[in-house]
């Protein structure tokens, strides 16, 4: 298939190398344009501007940061929506809010362009190997379309629905368990460290217990206290957790946990840990208990 | 070994049969008699009183309801701790309070017995498979005596320090770990709900993040809302937040969250689910959204 | 001075009954004519359109619900930005957001047209008799200008800083202080109520002791439980604490009390409560403790 | 009336001093001595035990730091309870938690002595000046009986009701809202120092807006960051916080604004702040927001 690739950080350049290696055409595009020129080893063609990339192609991914990255890409000078064919589809793969999904949903479909939302789980690693989880929303018939290319970059997708935005509705939702579990683990750890237990004991129990990767692996960052180099940004984290409780707040759904979490995390970013890894938001229950 | 065991509610008959079952000679206590009596068949024997399951023993198991039923078994009429022989040990398996641990230490030290906390992770099945995690703490020399009887009802032993509160307050953390996922599904759902997406996508995507059996198990009990019977009241599991909120106020150590979902549970108690299983907390989210 | 007057709520109409009386020359405009006819006999004059209600003004107020209908007062069709003189003031006296201040005040440089924020406390009646607080911000120059107009409509002013979006952020806050104490009576009403205790008698010690209206009034709906006919809606209330929440997201600080009051707000919309005084949220707590 | 008079700390002595300069006959006792004998100038007795500050007298006060403190003076060796004539009345004016209240209304009823709650709202020297409030509870024959002390030492009385613990309730639920009062400035002026408008601006509309001495006295120490020497320690004030959160726990009251305010604290008390007055709680929003 011929596909454009739009933002080649630490997820996307794993995406799309992926995708050019199962056989698709790969036409790439990022802002510094280093990294898109080290795709082209993996076969993808460069293009000089989001429209470039989109020219031809029946679709077209976004991985950017949020939904500013998004909008500059999308209807920017240049922007993707200018040059994308009647038919073809806008795959928005980035965390961005569920109002802006909306946004897109419409903007395309005035111009008879397709368009999902289909965010990923999973860290950088995971998008090397193409292990990601995709949780795609959208017409059915356009996800039947792409679903092989979904096959590519993951190891599993799920359909949220026939409205683009409840992808990226599931998404937050999804990452406030990941945070959930920080915080918790943030403040038994403290607990047991203020009372003079090795917070070691607990992880092993835990472990066991949750049997899950996710406990696993924060937990050992906490208990190292290692937060650099950053996996994913407590700022990241934070935009999503913003996105999350304004989603909620949309809809009329109090969400107290998320809401002391935002609170936490931003005392974390006063603290200046915004470029540590999220799980470093364990250092602010660390502090609070003067340990 | 000759055991006493005292408490054979939904935990402590597996544990007690399991430990006959292995060839430790058994004798058995419980309040109400008739949940004794089914041990016989396991070849327990039947004591009719806590310090006649005391006498004699090496070791005897306190598996009770909270502080008051174990202080009532072990200083009470006929309690056990007049009975133990010196050098025997108390190994007090329930949720108890730290505070009260450290008194069963100080009270047993007195009176030359032993004394070891070692509370346990899992649920009724997991007690009569012998599947349990055992969490101990206390001096070295007595857990080594005893670690042949935890190997018969666990799959795995943690030794959280020196001091037997140590193992008291791993285990109701743990559990701050276990309501700290119900409270986070039931908020993600309801906002779910209350936007018209089926919460069912998130759990399935969860499922593949989390790997884990807990977010699995309540995760389908939330999505199903049913929580009757109930596998753990959660009348008992406010009882554990408490214990946890008490532990971390005497060591100074705030824990919002297990705060927010102490307040969570109040309200569902006052909502009549106490005899319902802790998971129905999510109901609570659900209510406040309007869902 | 000739003025113009833009939204004629239980607010705004008590502001500019009040300038008219004082000699000033006001032309007024409303959505809903009826309410700008009321005000002829105050010796009100007239307008078609917001443009209309400028034309000519050396100041023209606004009082309206949100951002949204200010912004289209001010620069939808007819919109009083294009009838505005170079040099005139526009003083926006509504709560709105600081971000859509900070977009007031640029525009309206851009068309050399002055700007003030000036938000008010005070309920209707105070409205009503010219005794409101205002809080102005904005250059000093405009403000020594149009300082008499506050003289007129309220028994005090505080000036807040230079950029006019200070006194919005001053507001809103101001605004927290009196859900913070809806919420505290609330909740101590409650408890006292669980607990067989006539909440009258420490409403009684309250006032003796905080001696403030704030507290008796709202202490009486609630030991009343009478919420309607609403002074400030719920749902009005709702939307001033998503002002402070955003504000001070923006900068940076974290709410922890807003980000709980957020929460109980949404619940009691959830409800059925947005139509009531905001004072009702006392019974989110009534409700969790069951009485 | 002759009375006995136990704890002369900053706010038992200003009281002791008042009842004295009443006319009353007031033997007084203090676990340092010296405190005791200043009184002597103002007419008070000396006794060298609590017991015998109770001996012969129609009523005794305690005004003790805790239940801890008060369980000493009355059962323990030479405690009031021993002396204490039947039909003489023991009046707590400390902040005790209900349970205690229960206990000690309960112990006095065995012995036939009276009992009841009388604690009070105001400063030291409220107290130096007769000018508390004072919360009572208790049987009205009794109250009858010991009003004319409260009209010495306070400038108004409220009955909280027939049985003494309620009194404790009513105070308690008191305190929490002068402590949310500090914690919602300390929110506010975090959020306004970090967006850089000065505190002092709305500090002055709160007060116009609330007319509270609360308000302006709390407000101004947290405007000038001064908050030593301590008017009330921010240790005392946890502990306080601790006594409601306790009671409305027992009786199934969530008070989420408490727990929060808890949590605040102990970080407070985790960053040193235990001597500095409980105003001092607006430090930690402050570093949480980084200003």
């Amino acid at each position: 298939m011929k596909l454009g690739f739009i933002g080649l950080g630490h997820m996307g350049s794993g995406m799309a190398r992926n995708l050019a290696a199962a056989g698709h055409e790969v036409t790439v595009w990022n802002r510094s344009r280093e990294k898109a020129e080290a795709l082209t080893s993996a076969g993808a063609l460069l293009a000089s501007s989001p429209a470039e990339a989109a020219q031809g192609a029946e679709a077209v991914f976004t991985m950017l940061a949020d939904d500013h990255a998004t909008e500059d890409a999308v209807f920017g000078a240049k922007g993707l929506v200018s040059a994308l064919h009647a038919g073809a589809i806008h795959i928005a793969s980035s965390t961005i809010s569920t109002e802006f999904a909306r946004h897109l949903a419409s903007e395309h479909a005035k111009r008879k362009q397709g368009y999902l939302s289909a965010p990923v789980f999973g860290r950088p690693e995971a998008a090397a190997a193409g292990k990601l989880l995709v949780v795609v929303a959208g017409a059915k018939e356009l996800i039947d379309r792409v679903k092989p290319l979904f096959d590519v970059i993951g190891r599993a997708t799920f359909i949220a629905g026939a409205e683009p935005w409840q992808a990226n509705l599931v998404k937050v939702c999804g990452n406030l368990t990941i945070i959930a579990i920080i915080e918790t683990l943030g403040e038994v750890f403290a607990t047991l460290k203020k009372s003079g237990v090795e917070p070691g004991v607990l992880m092993d129990a835990i472990n066991e217990l949750h049997g899950s990767p996710v406990y696993k692996n924060y937990g050992a960052m906490i208990v190292r206290n290692q937060f650099e180099p950053a996996g994913f940004a407590l700022k990241l984290g934070l935009k999503d957790v913003r996105l999350v409780l304004k989603a909620a707040d949309e809809c009329g759904a109090p969400l107290p946990l998320a809401s002391l979490i935002h609170d936490q995390l931003l005392a974390a970013l006063a603290n200046g840990q915004g470029d540590k890894d999220w799980a470093s938001l364990a250092q602010i229950a660390a502090r609070n208990a003067g340990v």
